[in-house]
């Protein structure tokens, strides 16, 4: 049920105490704490806490996570296509349901403040559309406490098994609202055929590319290239992503210059996890050079490994210590991955703490932006337009 | 208040159910669950919880972390040389009272499950022995609820700072447990002066010896070269330590083999955090060449960085990530550094979870020991020396 109300006494970004004025699920009115009377009106004291914008995982795997499963006790091989192949495997042998997985993956990130998921979705030719299908429940189950975007992503490869191009095209009509892509060169041998059959698909369908890009070096750097071209060509500027993107923490001064200047230039967004054994895109020289850069959880608790809680405050923790941030002014940018950077991504209407924004937003118990992302505490309140769906970590009963 | 009893239905180290006698303060007779009448002792439900054995940080800086006072916003330069100098200045600019702060860390680190603790201490000209006093006063106050291990930490140099090393001698007379040092070429500048001096005091006090170095590829590997040439010439095997030895991380295959080969032979340990920024030593290779490495905290929540929360679990989730662990033997190998590792490094006597070992010990509700790592949960009892000091992550009133 929405109601409009005050907020009052909260410090947005961790700036001087506001009261804030929220009406018809908006911030309509942000004045300075205790500088007017607010006759009427429903009033909720905000007890000083931080107020943040909704956090934005802007990369996640909803469809395959174990949350809540039995333990999985897992020995797989080293290679990608060992990851690959034992995933294929298990989702069948544990029985992995998208729906069901999907369900307690987003309940624990909308308690841990998070109001804005992009997930990625298996399309194979193993389990067809059967990811999409389970992802598409859950997101209609929630829509009035989370907004989820769907990427279409050919995780075992797309021209090397053939059939996965029509899946994905299906896909796409039947609700995925972005085209993926994988390791053109690594995965699918044909870096020119792979990114032309995702960008024909985006074409086509009018829909945002979003690649997981995990090739090396000079190989990397390269599908980089190719995916800057077709974004100028086709004019999708800020409408295309390289995910991880580990060959932008591999070159050299130059090269890395040259090419995050070409991503800039053309509106491709960069979602780096910031992964503890991973090349590592350097955050703040990309930033300088007008990247725009976004975070997510990535694969939480799968048969990939088995960390992650669907908590994007640790993520910018985990960006932050990647990237050796160490000062207030890093860590704050490590934590604009996780708000502002993914909203601008997906180009998120009404996305912050402006009037005039959709009242989406997280209040916790920190002294400044940077303390709430070294300490994250339990989110205390987490409300999506104007409506509380989270206290004290746990979701608000419906 | 000591009291013997018996605590069934407990998985060690994940193991098949177990009842577990605890008798004067140590593990009398560890049985199958149910296969024995155990008639007038008190009977304590372990609910089928994990059991692990006592967390080991070996590896902290108790003397100044911040904890607990106000959000310090940091703007420090980026070289060793900013951070060693911002810190001094800050002690007295901030009030970091060594006491206090250690008391703060000590609570936490014994609320996540920590038994055992090795603390560098900062002596230097400018604070003289008041770190050492405060974590000593600290140590006495806490001695019945976990063990402290001491090193005289020579934080701002040694030898380039005159009458640091007097005060290091009057450390160790005064109660320090270990001689410390740091970076011999890269600090002091003079790598033999350096540990010549170190493993001088270490002789005439007839402690063991652990020793800062980040220095990199063949400068750090000349510093370990010279570190196992002292050891074994005095002795000293298994009471040795490199603490981070980045420069693991950094060699070639073959030189790595030779190094890890001498440490091995030499009984010289390694203590790695898995610094997410550092170079990273590789655990699983250093340990199939018979190096035994230890973790820690190393600093939490200081003027360095804002990151850390004291606990041990965390930590082997970070050795984890950082070294691409995900299978359950490698991440149980990293929580070995975390308990057994740590506890061979000190040589605690009478750790462990077989009878006759001290009954200090944690219990945590998770299916495996890699599911307590990659889930974290609250501990929900710790034990030392069979008395419970910590509850559902806070101390129990002394
Ligand atoms: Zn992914
Ligand atoms: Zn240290």
């Amino acid at each position: 049920m929405r109601e409009d109300f005050v907020l009052i006494n909260v410090r947005p970004n961790g700036e001087a105490a506001k009261d804030v004025v929220v009406r018809d699920g908006r911030f309509a009115d942000i004045v300075a704490h205790g500088s007017r009377a607010f006759d009427g009106m429903r009033v909720v004291d905000g007890e000083g806490l931080l107020l943040l914008p909704g956090l934005v995982d802007a990369h996640t795997h909803l469809d395959k996570t174990l949350l809540g499963m039995p333990w999985y006790r897992n020995d797989v091989g080293p290679e990608l296509i060992d990851l690959i192949e034992n995933e294929r495997r298990m989702k069948r042998a544990l029985g992995i349901d998208p729906q069901r997985q999907s369900a307690a993956q987003i309940e624990r990130s909308v308690a841990n403040g998070t109001t804005h998921i992009r997930t990625h979705v298996d399309i194979d030719t193993e389990y067809g559309l059967a990811g999409l299908e389970g992802v598409l429940a859950s997101r209609e189950r929630y829509r009035d406490i989370v907004d989820i975007e769907i990427v279409a992503f050919p995780q075992s490869g797309m021209l090397i098994r053939p059939g996965t191009v029509e899946l994905m095209d299906r896909a796409m009509r039947e609700g995925a609202d972005v085209v993926g892509g994988l390791d053109p060169s690594g995965v699918d041998r044909d870096p020119k055929g792979h990114l032309d059959t995702v960008f024909a698909l985006a074409e086509r369908y009018g829909k945002p590319v979003d690649i997981h890009l995990h090739e090396p070096d000079s190989l990397g750097a390269f599908a980089i290239e190719l995916i800057v071209e077709r974004t100028k060509a086709l004019g999708m500027a800020n409408r295309v992503t390289v995910s991880h993107g580990f060959c932008l923490g591999m070159l050299a001064d130059k090269p890395l210059a040259r090419l995050g200047g070409m991503m800039a230039e053309a509106g491709v967004h960069l979602m780096t996890k910031g992964g503890a054994a991973s090349p590592r895109p350097p955050v703040l020289d990309l930033t300088e050079m007008g990247v725009n850069i976004a975070s997510g959880c990535d694969g939480v608790r799968d048969t990939w490994q088995p960390f992650g809680n669907a908590d994007m405050l640790d993520r910018a923790a985990i960006v932050s210590q990647r990237n050796d941030f160490i000062n207030d002014v890093h860590i704050e940018l490590a934590l604009r991955l996780c708000t502002y950077g993914g909203a601008t991504m997906m180009a998120i209407d009404g996305y912050g703490l402006s009037a005039g924004c959709d009242a989406s937003f997280v209040l916790v118990s920190a002294e400044t932006p940077a303390d709430a992302v070294a300490s994250r505490p339990v989110r205390r309140t987490v409300y999506r337009k104007g409506v509380p769906v989270a206290r004290d970590g746990a979701l608000v009963a419906a």
